[in-house]
Protein backbone atom coordinates (compact mmCIF):
# COMPACT_ATOMS: atom_id res chain seq x y z
CA UNK A 1 0.00 0.00 0.00
CA UNK A 2 1.59 3.27 -1.17
CA UNK A 3 0.80 5.27 1.57
CA UNK A 4 1.29 3.71 4.35
CA UNK A 5 4.80 2.81 2.19
CA UNK A 6 5.01 6.97 1.94
CA UNK A 7 4.43 7.41 5.69
CA UNK A 8 7.27 4.38 6.88
CA UNK A 9 9.91 6.49 4.83
CA UNK A 10 8.72 9.98 6.09
CA UNK A 11 7.61 9.46 9.46
CA UNK A 12 9.09 5.71 10.80
CA UNK A 13 12.85 5.00 11.87
CA UNK A 14 15.37 2.42 11.98
CA UNK A 15 17.29 1.55 14.87
CA UNK A 16 20.16 -0.89 15.96
CA UNK A 17 19.28 -4.45 16.70
CA UNK A 18 15.87 -4.74 13.26
CA UNK A 19 13.68 -2.15 15.10
CA UNK A 20 11.46 -0.23 13.31
CA UNK A 21 10.03 2.91 14.93
CA UNK A 22 6.47 3.88 13.78
CA UNK A 23 5.27 5.05 17.24
CA UNK A 24 4.46 8.84 14.97
CA UNK A 25 1.64 6.94 13.49
CA UNK A 26 0.68 3.82 14.28
CA UNK A 27 1.32 2.45 17.34
CA UNK A 28 1.83 5.02 20.18
CA UNK A 29 0.74 7.98 18.69
CA UNK A 30 -1.70 6.94 15.89
CA UNK A 31 -2.85 8.31 12.59
CA UNK A 32 -6.79 7.18 12.43
CA UNK A 33 -7.23 8.64 8.62
CA UNK A 34 -4.46 6.33 7.92
CA UNK A 35 -6.07 3.24 9.80
CA UNK A 36 -9.11 4.38 7.82
CA UNK A 37 -7.36 3.96 4.61
CA UNK A 38 -5.98 0.68 5.64
CA UNK A 39 -8.82 -0.70 6.16
CA UNK A 40 -10.59 0.40 3.15
CA UNK A 41 -7.55 -1.89 1.41
CA UNK A 42 -7.41 -4.51 4.11
CA UNK A 43 -11.60 -4.91 2.47
CA UNK A 44 -10.40 -4.85 -0.93
CA UNK A 45 -7.84 -7.57 -0.15
CA UNK A 46 -10.84 -9.53 1.80
CA UNK A 47 -13.73 -8.57 -0.65
CA UNK A 48 -16.09 -11.88 -0.54
CA UNK A 49 -15.05 -13.47 2.39
CA UNK A 50 -17.84 -12.78 4.86
CA UNK A 51 -15.96 -11.92 7.73
CA UNK A 52 -18.19 -11.87 10.79
CA UNK A 53 -15.04 -10.90 12.98
CA UNK A 54 -11.84 -9.05 13.68
CA UNK A 55 -9.66 -10.35 16.10
CA UNK A 56 -5.98 -8.44 17.92
CA UNK A 57 -4.47 -8.80 20.59
CA UNK A 58 -3.52 -5.75 23.03
CA UNK A 59 -2.64 -3.16 22.59
CA UNK A 60 -0.89 -2.18 19.43
CA UNK A 61 -3.53 -3.95 17.55
CA UNK A 62 -6.80 -2.40 19.03
CA UNK A 63 -6.77 1.04 16.68
CA UNK A 64 -6.29 -1.05 13.37
CA UNK A 65 -8.65 -3.42 14.40
CA UNK A 66 -11.09 -0.98 15.44
CA UNK A 67 -10.94 0.56 12.27
CA UNK A 68 -11.22 -2.60 10.38
CA UNK A 69 -14.19 -3.60 12.41
CA UNK A 70 -15.79 -0.21 11.00
CA UNK A 71 -15.43 -0.58 7.69
CA UNK A 72 -15.99 -4.50 7.57
CA UNK A 73 -19.48 -3.94 9.11
CA UNK A 74 -18.68 -6.18 12.26
CA UNK A 75 -17.21 -6.14 16.07
CA UNK A 76 -13.88 -6.76 16.69
CA UNK A 77 -12.23 -8.79 19.78
CA UNK A 78 -8.96 -7.66 21.23
CA UNK A 79 -6.86 -11.36 22.87
CA UNK A 80 -6.11 -10.34 26.18
CA UNK A 81 -2.70 -10.17 28.37
CA UNK A 82 -3.82 -12.62 31.55
CA UNK A 83 -2.10 -11.04 34.43
CA UNK A 84 -2.74 -15.11 36.03
CA UNK A 85 -1.40 -18.53 35.01
CA UNK A 86 -5.42 -19.88 36.23
CA UNK A 87 -7.31 -19.89 32.96
CA UNK A 88 -11.01 -19.75 33.75
CA UNK A 89 -13.04 -22.11 32.07
CA UNK A 90 -14.79 -19.94 30.15
CA UNK A 91 -11.53 -18.59 28.11
CA UNK A 92 -9.43 -19.99 25.35
CA UNK A 93 -6.03 -19.40 26.26
CA UNK A 94 -2.20 -19.69 24.29
CA UNK A 95 0.91 -18.70 25.20
CA UNK A 96 2.42 -16.03 23.25
CA UNK A 97 6.79 -15.38 22.71
CA UNK A 98 7.13 -11.60 22.97
CA UNK A 99 10.75 -11.26 21.09
CA UNK A 100 10.64 -7.32 22.20
CA UNK A 101 10.36 -7.97 26.18
CA UNK A 102 11.81 -11.25 26.15
CA UNK A 103 9.02 -12.77 28.07
CA UNK A 104 5.98 -15.01 27.55
CA UNK A 105 2.68 -14.02 27.96
CA UNK A 106 -0.39 -15.95 28.81
CA UNK A 107 -3.50 -14.52 26.09
CA UNK A 108 -6.89 -14.94 26.34
CA UNK A 109 -9.99 -15.03 24.73
CA UNK A 110 -13.54 -15.03 26.40
CA UNK A 111 -15.06 -18.27 24.80
CA UNK A 112 -18.57 -16.27 23.87
CA UNK A 113 -16.85 -14.24 21.37
CA UNK A 114 -14.98 -16.43 19.05
CA UNK A 115 -18.10 -19.37 17.93
CA UNK A 116 -17.74 -21.73 15.61
CA UNK A 117 -19.91 -19.87 13.16
CA UNK A 118 -17.31 -17.24 12.59
CA UNK A 119 -15.49 -16.25 10.04
CA UNK A 120 -11.95 -14.56 11.78
CA UNK A 121 -9.67 -11.91 9.91
CA UNK A 122 -6.78 -11.64 12.15
CA UNK A 123 -5.61 -7.66 12.40
CA UNK A 124 -1.84 -7.01 13.64
CA UNK A 125 0.73 -3.53 13.75
CA UNK A 126 3.58 -5.77 12.75
CA UNK A 127 4.63 -9.11 12.09
CA UNK A 128 8.14 -10.26 11.95
CA UNK A 129 8.83 -13.97 13.55
CA UNK A 130 5.20 -14.25 13.81
CA UNK A 131 4.82 -15.62 17.71
CA UNK A 132 1.89 -13.13 18.24
CA UNK A 133 0.15 -14.76 14.55
CA UNK A 134 0.68 -18.13 15.80
CA UNK A 135 -0.92 -17.21 19.23
CA UNK A 136 -3.87 -15.90 17.48
CA UNK A 137 -4.46 -18.25 15.10
CA UNK A 138 -4.10 -21.14 17.63
CA UNK A 139 -7.28 -19.00 19.69
CA UNK A 140 -9.56 -19.21 16.31
CA UNK A 141 -8.24 -23.25 16.25
CA UNK A 142 -9.28 -23.74 19.61
CA UNK A 143 -12.91 -22.18 19.24
CA UNK A 144 -13.36 -24.35 16.42
CA UNK A 145 -13.91 -20.49 13.81
CA UNK A 146 -13.05 -20.43 10.58
CA UNK A 147 -9.94 -18.35 10.24
CA UNK A 148 -10.35 -16.39 6.54
CA UNK A 149 -6.56 -14.69 6.95
CA UNK A 150 -4.10 -12.20 8.74
CA UNK A 151 -4.40 -8.12 7.59
CA UNK A 152 -1.23 -7.26 8.83
CA UNK A 153 0.39 -3.39 8.77
CA UNK A 154 3.63 -3.99 8.20
CA UNK A 155 5.58 -7.26 7.61
CA UNK A 156 9.30 -7.76 8.54
CA UNK A 157 9.44 -9.99 5.51
CA UNK A 158 13.22 -10.83 6.72
CA UNK A 159 12.51 -12.09 9.75
CA UNK A 160 10.63 -15.11 7.82
CA UNK A 161 7.38 -15.48 10.13
CA UNK A 162 5.50 -14.54 7.28
CA UNK A 163 6.57 -16.63 5.18
CA UNK A 164 6.68 -19.83 7.55
CA UNK A 165 3.03 -19.05 8.59
CA UNK A 166 2.16 -18.60 4.35
CA UNK A 167 3.72 -21.96 3.34
CA UNK A 168 1.40 -23.53 6.34
CA UNK A 169 -1.63 -22.49 4.43
CA UNK A 170 -2.34 -19.55 5.78
CA UNK A 171 -2.93 -16.14 3.82
CA UNK A 172 -1.66 -13.23 5.04
CA UNK A 173 -2.20 -9.57 3.41
CA UNK A 174 0.47 -7.18 4.54
CA UNK A 175 0.19 -3.72 3.68
CA UNK A 176 3.81 -2.87 3.77
CA UNK A 177 6.47 -5.81 3.28
CA UNK A 178 10.09 -4.66 4.37
CA UNK A 179 12.65 -6.81 2.96
CA UNK A 180 15.69 -5.45 4.37
CA UNK A 181 16.90 -2.45 6.67
CA UNK A 182 20.81 -3.06 6.84
CA UNK A 183 23.09 -0.39 7.39
CA UNK A 184 19.59 1.60 8.32
CA UNK A 185 18.46 1.35 4.99
CA UNK A 186 15.21 0.62 4.42
CA UNK A 187 13.72 -1.54 1.08
CA UNK A 188 10.51 -2.62 0.58
CA UNK A 189 9.66 -5.76 -1.45
CA UNK B 1 -26.44 9.04 24.86
CA UNK B 2 -29.96 6.74 24.04
CA UNK B 3 -28.08 4.14 21.94
CA UNK B 4 -25.65 3.51 24.59
CA UNK B 5 -27.45 2.98 28.01
CA UNK B 6 -30.21 1.01 25.73
CA UNK B 7 -26.94 -1.08 25.14
CA UNK B 8 -25.50 -1.36 28.84
CA UNK B 9 -29.24 -2.44 29.41
CA UNK B 10 -29.92 -5.20 26.65
CA UNK B 11 -25.92 -6.55 26.95
CA UNK B 12 -24.61 -5.65 30.30
CA UNK B 13 -24.18 -7.74 33.10
CA UNK B 14 -24.12 -6.14 36.87
CA UNK B 15 -21.96 -8.82 39.35
CA UNK B 16 -21.31 -8.63 42.79
CA UNK B 17 -18.95 -5.61 44.14
CA UNK B 18 -20.07 -3.00 41.70
CA UNK B 19 -18.90 -4.43 38.51
CA UNK B 20 -20.81 -3.69 35.08
CA UNK B 21 -19.40 -6.11 32.82
CA UNK B 22 -19.35 -4.31 29.42
CA UNK B 23 -17.35 -6.64 27.70
CA UNK B 24 -19.69 -7.87 24.85
CA UNK B 25 -19.39 -4.48 23.07
CA UNK B 26 -17.43 -1.93 24.50
CA UNK B 27 -14.12 -3.69 26.24
CA UNK B 28 -13.46 -7.54 24.95
CA UNK B 29 -15.52 -7.55 22.01
CA UNK B 30 -16.22 -4.40 20.63
CA UNK B 31 -18.91 -2.84 18.63
CA UNK B 32 -17.47 0.10 16.37
CA UNK B 33 -20.76 0.84 14.62
CA UNK B 34 -21.38 2.08 18.37
CA UNK B 35 -17.68 3.56 18.63
CA UNK B 36 -18.74 5.53 15.90
CA UNK B 37 -22.00 6.68 17.14
CA UNK B 38 -20.21 7.70 20.40
CA UNK B 39 -17.47 9.74 18.48
CA UNK B 40 -20.01 11.63 16.77
CA UNK B 41 -21.97 12.56 20.13
CA UNK B 42 -18.55 13.34 21.94
CA UNK B 43 -18.06 15.62 18.82
CA UNK B 44 -20.89 17.56 18.97
CA UNK B 45 -20.16 18.28 22.62
CA UNK B 46 -17.04 19.04 21.74
CA UNK B 47 -17.89 21.59 18.88
CA UNK B 48 -15.64 24.56 18.14
CA UNK B 49 -12.93 23.12 21.11
CA UNK B 50 -10.33 22.57 18.16
CA UNK B 51 -9.03 19.20 19.90
CA UNK B 52 -5.38 18.79 18.39
CA UNK B 53 -5.15 15.35 20.32
CA UNK B 54 -7.31 12.24 21.79
CA UNK B 55 -5.38 11.01 24.51
CA UNK B 56 -6.28 7.58 26.27
CA UNK B 57 -4.50 4.93 28.57
CA UNK B 58 -4.09 1.10 27.50
CA UNK B 59 -5.95 -0.71 26.60
CA UNK B 60 -9.53 -0.52 26.76
CA UNK B 61 -9.67 3.33 25.82
CA UNK B 62 -7.72 2.55 22.33
CA UNK B 63 -10.42 1.89 20.77
CA UNK B 64 -12.57 4.02 21.22
CA UNK B 65 -9.93 6.58 21.26
CA UNK B 66 -9.25 5.97 17.43
CA UNK B 67 -12.86 6.86 16.42
CA UNK B 68 -12.97 9.63 18.52
CA UNK B 69 -9.68 10.77 16.79
CA UNK B 70 -11.05 9.66 13.08
CA UNK B 71 -14.27 11.97 13.82
CA UNK B 72 -12.43 14.72 15.39
CA UNK B 73 -9.76 14.68 12.48
CA UNK B 74 -6.39 14.66 14.40
CA UNK B 75 -4.27 11.77 16.20
CA UNK B 76 -4.92 10.01 19.07
CA UNK B 77 -1.82 8.83 21.97
CA UNK B 78 -2.49 5.86 24.16
CA UNK B 79 -0.52 6.04 27.59
CA UNK B 80 1.37 2.66 28.42
CA UNK B 81 1.51 0.87 30.89
CA UNK B 82 5.85 0.75 31.64
CA UNK B 83 7.76 -2.42 32.81
CA UNK B 84 10.35 -0.66 33.88
CA UNK B 85 11.14 1.87 36.52
CA UNK B 86 13.85 3.76 34.85
CA UNK B 87 12.03 5.90 32.96
CA UNK B 88 14.20 7.86 30.03
CA UNK B 89 14.12 11.53 29.85
CA UNK B 90 12.33 11.56 26.57
CA UNK B 91 8.84 10.54 28.36
CA UNK B 92 6.24 11.67 31.11
CA UNK B 93 5.06 9.45 33.43
CA UNK B 94 2.64 9.17 35.80
CA UNK B 95 1.62 6.46 38.70
CA UNK B 96 -1.51 5.03 38.37
CA UNK B 97 -3.50 3.19 40.89
CA UNK B 98 -5.77 -0.03 39.11
CA UNK B 99 -8.79 -0.62 41.92
CA UNK B 100 -9.65 -3.69 39.30
CA UNK B 101 -6.40 -5.24 39.53
CA UNK B 102 -5.12 -3.80 43.19
CA UNK B 103 -1.90 -2.39 41.66
CA UNK B 104 -0.08 0.93 40.80
CA UNK B 105 1.38 1.28 37.40
CA UNK B 106 3.86 3.63 36.05
CA UNK B 107 2.34 4.86 33.03
CA UNK B 108 4.40 6.78 30.49
CA UNK B 109 3.87 9.26 27.40
CA UNK B 110 6.70 10.08 24.62
CA UNK B 111 7.42 13.64 24.62
CA UNK B 112 7.25 14.23 21.59
CA UNK B 113 3.07 13.46 21.29
CA UNK B 114 2.18 15.75 23.62
CA UNK B 115 3.36 19.24 23.10
CA UNK B 116 2.21 22.55 25.13
CA UNK B 117 0.38 23.95 21.79
CA UNK B 118 -1.82 20.55 21.77
CA UNK B 119 -5.60 21.10 22.61
CA UNK B 120 -6.36 17.52 24.46
CA UNK B 121 -9.03 15.27 24.89
CA UNK B 122 -8.92 12.71 26.82
CA UNK B 123 -10.87 9.60 26.16
CA UNK B 124 -11.77 6.08 28.44
CA UNK B 125 -14.49 3.59 28.76
CA UNK B 126 -15.11 4.10 32.47
CA UNK B 127 -15.30 6.70 35.16
CA UNK B 128 -15.73 5.50 38.68
CA UNK B 129 -13.00 6.42 40.84
CA UNK B 130 -11.08 8.74 38.41
CA UNK B 131 -7.81 7.44 39.40
CA UNK B 132 -7.27 6.57 35.39
CA UNK B 133 -8.22 10.25 34.75
CA UNK B 134 -6.19 11.77 37.55
CA UNK B 135 -3.19 9.96 35.66
CA UNK B 136 -4.10 10.95 31.96
CA UNK B 137 -5.06 15.00 33.05
CA UNK B 138 -1.50 15.16 35.01
CA UNK B 139 0.18 13.46 31.81
CA UNK B 140 -1.17 16.67 30.36
CA UNK B 141 -0.09 18.89 32.64
CA UNK B 142 2.95 17.88 32.51
CA UNK B 143 3.39 18.75 29.14
CA UNK B 144 2.05 21.97 29.18
CA UNK B 145 -0.65 21.09 27.00
CA UNK B 146 -4.54 22.65 26.76
CA UNK B 147 -6.73 20.20 28.41
CA UNK B 148 -9.96 20.34 26.72
CA UNK B 149 -11.81 18.28 29.10
CA UNK B 150 -12.63 14.47 28.84
CA UNK B 151 -15.05 12.18 27.31
CA UNK B 152 -16.19 9.24 29.28
CA UNK B 153 -18.44 6.24 27.96
CA UNK B 154 -19.79 5.08 30.77
CA UNK B 155 -19.58 6.78 34.43
CA UNK B 156 -20.61 5.33 37.90
CA UNK B 157 -21.58 8.89 39.31
CA UNK B 158 -22.01 6.67 42.61
CA UNK B 159 -18.45 6.29 42.96
CA UNK B 160 -17.71 9.81 43.07
CA UNK B 161 -14.53 10.39 40.72
CA UNK B 162 -16.31 12.64 38.25
CA UNK B 163 -17.58 14.77 40.87
CA UNK B 164 -14.46 15.18 42.66
CA UNK B 165 -13.05 15.97 39.26
CA UNK B 166 -15.51 18.48 38.10
CA UNK B 167 -15.48 20.43 41.20
CA UNK B 168 -11.55 20.72 40.61
CA UNK B 169 -12.67 22.11 36.82
CA UNK B 170 -12.29 19.85 34.58
CA UNK B 171 -14.84 19.53 32.21
CA UNK B 172 -16.06 15.81 31.77
CA UNK B 173 -18.93 14.83 29.68
CA UNK B 174 -19.62 11.18 29.66
CA UNK B 175 -21.96 9.27 27.06
CA UNK B 176 -24.24 7.16 29.66
CA UNK B 177 -23.92 8.33 33.49
CA UNK B 178 -25.32 5.47 36.03
CA UNK B 179 -26.51 6.69 39.67
CA UNK B 180 -27.01 3.29 40.79
CA UNK B 181 -26.29 -0.51 40.67
CA UNK B 182 -27.36 -1.69 43.95
CA UNK B 183 -28.78 -5.07 44.11
CA UNK B 184 -28.23 -5.61 40.74
CA UNK B 185 -30.17 -2.90 39.61
CA UNK B 186 -29.13 -0.55 37.21
CA UNK B 187 -30.64 3.34 37.12
CA UNK B 188 -29.23 5.92 34.82
CA UNK B 189 -28.62 9.41 36.33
Amino acid sequence: MELLQQRILSDGRVLPGGILKVDGFLNHQIDPALLYEMALDLKRLYAGEEVTKVLTIEASGIAIAAMTGYVFGCPLVFAKKSKSKNISNDLYSVEVESFTHGNTNTVVVSKEYLKKEDRVLIIDDFLATGAALVGLKKLVELSGATLVGAGIAIEKVFQGGGDLLRSQGLRIESLARIASMENGKLIFC
